[in-house]
């Protein structure tokens, strides 16, 4: 699949905009990301961080303390992605309106039709 | 759930960008739009034109002709969500070779750690 399409369905999936959205303030740890995501579950925050990483999306930082300690930082690249998905999100909610208007208009339409 | 969020999922659904992608340069009708996007089946087709114009983001005409000729078309609110997908689809595209040299050295990291 192209990468084009891969960004979309990034940006659609679950967690990855809720992710990268709390590391947009700066560097987090694992537990932070946890309680400031409390619907996420510990495999899915794990599977999700990975993947950004992987994509080179964010950094992940082991620092040799006992126990070791854990950072995760948005790259320049998480970030910019991060932009393009608040242009969608900001369409969304500058559109509410409309759309709310329209499925109200739909609804009318479609039990008339019944 | 917030539009703005319901507006990521539909960018990262299956088909609703691809729809809207074909009926970008205009008019459509049903049996175009298939032709077009071979892999989508007809049942598939028709939930995604109607999630399309519940939301506004499409128009449907039903002419009085026997039988009666359906066309389909993009609103301007449809058009300015393409846009902001394709705002998306460009970033992609433009950081497709930084993706892949961050995929390259994860699986470098990842096989040593092994």
């Amino acid at each position: 699949m192209c990468i084009a399409k891969e960004t979309l369905d990034r940006l659609g999936d679950k967690w990855s905009v809720a992710v990268m959205h709390e590391l947009s303030p700066g560097t987090r740890r694992f537990m932070e990301l946890r309680r400031a995501l409390p619907a996420i579950s510990k495999r899915m925050l794990t599977a999700t961080l990975r993947a950004l990483e992987e994509d080179g999306l964010l950094e992940r930082t082991v620092h040799p303390t006992v126990p070791p300690r854990v950072d995760y930082e948005l790259t320049q690249l998480g970030r910019s992605l991060l932009e393009s998905a608040w242009t969608v999100m900001n369409w969304g909610e500058s559109h509410t309106s409309e759309i709310e208007l329209a499925r109200q208009r739909f609804a009318e339409r479609t039990q008339h039709a019944v």
